[in-house]
């Protein structure tokens, strides 16, 4: 009932923190990890700009700030449910959509519905904007897991997540920008203090070497 | 593949904020909650057998202790959910169902798995220690919102909590406990510094006179 | 030396916090803080789309998402040195140009400096994008000081810092997008549970009466 | 003055931390850690069942759940003074039980204060319930110091800690549980990530020769 | 062995927050208490120099920064044991001397114990100083307990603070500090934001009567 | 306006923490880290005197206990910018000293406004007292980087603190306090759990070297 209600709720998404349940040095919220996905997305859009694609940014904008906005409704609950089976991920994937759908419809004035039902929906489509967004996201979870294994963290469950992280970022190897993330950035991250001692070097090592079997 | 896991995962109920999304003055773990559910159950049993109702300790303890052990899978997501349709909140349900039976299949020893399995599943049923756990999980959560309401919170959302949590506990009237805790508890509660100023004891009597109707 | 630097910086964003040295009863961090502003500019953006101007969206999420990066090198102090003078708040500034610039030629790859140059600099110049952005962080900035207020916080410093964004906020009020939010948006906001309780009422009033004896 | 303050006093358990004045990565109230004594002594309590034990369930569930209200009296202050002198416990455990027994006639309605006074009373004596309780106690020390010395913490408290905890679980290795225990789970607990690399395997085998060469 | 022990215990004193078990909306810690009694010392030991006083400035300094060094033994327990029996507080003060010796001989180097039993010895005495440092130590407890109320603490134990520090400080009125504090300070304190509305105004006022009375 | 304002800006300093914008395992308030210069200042001065030096007690401690106090007005945010020029750090010093200044003449009352100019001015002067405070300063910042790089903060801004506080301790090398710190505390800071793994053995055998090397 008024745009009121959702500059409202911006400051709930401070209020949910990423990957609950679990220990972690530093926690991230909707909010935080919203602005760096946007930031990220935006370097990855004038790496692709460089290399002479068109890029959209309007849409690369829209869909890097609000892509997470959903998780008002039902929380951070992917991570651990993504280690359980496909058809539970859809079934929260679609409470997830048509409470979004009910939110625009209570809260947004007529006037920007069409509008926020654009900027609210799922963004990770075939589009350059779209894979962008695939990369970014997981760019800030790579970072967001391997702070807390540089940090000493034990949880298992962050191994995994760059793990998953970095293979998603594999699957779009095709893209400049990820070509550009291999190339330049990787290698700074691997560099930082104290990775030598952690997993981390053996496990990118050996995500490359199946990504390089499977091309060939 | 052990207990051990058992053990560490009972840390992980202490990183799981309750009614997450919400600026709240003070949080709640699920395993805090747990404890205070135990602690109110504890306290309604002995009202009941005071009243001469025979309690099974054994089931009250297990019930209570236990009831939001699944909330490790999927999180504190029923609250805003709630407010959404029953059949959201049953996909979600079937969720947490799912994933706490892959959980005992994985993680427990065999020979504890039964066990777990009753210790984990649903615990409000119709016995005496299902309805004593109902009541007491609601007291709970009647006093959390109330805390929040006191301290000043404006938050609408913590007076939905309260209400609904009021008339659940009302539902159960019929109970010694729950008799008790209208009589002797709840004027206690609405007599606390401040709370005169609050929405709470006009919802309160409007709850309680809707109840009363119902009665008749 | 590399954009890894710029990245990991994102996080650094996250441990600075608005207003430092007053007490707060919810604390934002310079990247949540961005992340808001983005989103208020991003419907700002669209209410002026409606009313027919042309928007320049790459800009305008460019202006709204770094505007605040600078934060990085001498923290969130304008606030108290504001109600210093004008010379001080100039030297800041100063200093603040001079580090990014630094940063800028030390740490980003040679082929994106120009890039982030502009993507750097302060963007609250006299464009649409940019008069959007002035308009879109002093919205932030009022609901963070509202919410101080609202939960009973009774530091006089955030009755300043509405009284200041609020009249900012006027100053732009030939805004299709301003005399939106003071038609639809304020209204709301004076109407949530509690504020009439506190000064901002009777403050909103004397602002907006001010403001109209100008315009006559 | 009625059991509202009882309630209400459980909330305060969530606000004492467990051995204050050293730095830990992560915390832990009164309250998780009585939920998770709790959890730890069910388990225990059915490894005993299922060898033939005799539990009195009720009576466990209320040694476990209650073995840490007093510490609302005086706080948790017993880790530094233990490793003072045996006195000055046993002064600071006399203060303990008469604000307990004062709490109890000043605040609990007359009708339940001799339940309280069983409740709230030193559980853990010489019955198979009172050894439980005992050891489940210094299990989740073991857990909560394990997890401090995992994530690198240097403070050498946490080593004694280790040490004291596992030395006592040592002290009721006939029964059923410990041995479980023992070999179950303690196993399983050194087998986790970046264990090697601390004093912990060491200072276990050691405990161990220690307790074999007693057996003697 | 060593004053670095002594000098790694200080950020112990950051680790200890005063009146556990309350919820707060602000913590302070035992460090941040002592830095704000010096400051305060300080500040009244100038007022009673400029009335003509002679102010051992060393002692002062000595007293007020050391005054609760020995809460690193037992914590800050004092606040709920007051409301007990004066032979429980006796028994914890000796506790905690006991234990304050016992670190100064273990830990403090040979040459430096004589001035370390002085320092960490109980300050207020009947000296100017000790006096200065009593009414300090209170002047600090009496902004905390006001600042909760202030900002809405619905907790009656800050009331009670707020009291007893009050009357502490009267006991003390014929120094020319207590004086000033009450003149000049205690104005300014009640005329703060929103104090209208609470218990204070009246509350001191009856304490000031209560005082009066007891000088005819 | 009255010394209540100054009263309650000590409990600003609570809440401003040290170096802003980097991530911490333990955060220090400016209050907690002037009361830890301030009882190490205690401890150096007492080196000093036993080895026949006179200590003006009053000046040090007024130097060492308000020494940050400006950081009120423009925060913590030297440490960033000392790695800029040295032209910007004196613009910054500027400013502080300008706002310490008005904020004297504002806020204290006259007949005490001499003596906060005394209080509140540069205390770091070539007096044994301001070389003291100078030292103190520094002993305390390295144990806060020590603590960071103990923990396992793989941040290098810790390093980079740690070996510019040993470097300007060194400076002051010809001070008997500083040769006992060097003699007695520094070997048993290195003496530590996990120092060996870390880079600060090798770092202060090449500052001890370095500065060996100036002295022949």
């Amino acid at each position: 009932m008024g745009i009121h209600q959702y500059f409202r709720s911006l400051s709930d998404l401070e209020n949910i923190y990423r990957c609950p349940g679990k220990f972690k040095y530093q926690e991230h919220s909707v909010a935080e990890h919203s602005f760096k996905v946007t930031q990220v997305a935006q370097f990855l859009g004038n790496v692709e700009e460089q290399a002479g694609q068109a890029v959209n940014w309007r849409a690369l904008y829209e869909k890097a700030l609000n892509h997470d906005y959903p998780e008002l409704f039902i929380g951070d609950i992917k991570t651990p449910v993504k280690y359980a089976t496909s058809e539970l991920r859809e079934m929260l994937s679609e409470v997830e959509e048509t409470m979004t759908r009910n939110f625009i419809d209570n809260e947004i004035p007529t006037e920007f519905q069409a509008i926020y039902h654009v900027l609210l929906k799922e963004g990770k489509d075939d589009t350059l904007e779209g894979r962008i967004l695939a990369v970014a996201d997981k760019v800030d979870l790579l970072y967001e897991s391997f702070g807390e294994i540089q940090k000493g963290n034990p949880e298992p469950t962050f191994t995994k997540i760059y793990s998953e992280a970095l293979e998603t970022i594999y699957q779009f190897r095709e893209m400049n920008c990820v070509q550009y993330f291999l190339r330049e950035i990787l290698p700074d991250l691997l560099a930082e203090k104290g990775i030598e001692k952690t997993d981390l070097p053996a496990l990118t090592t050996e995500i490359k070497a199946r990504v390089l079997k499977e091309d060939n």
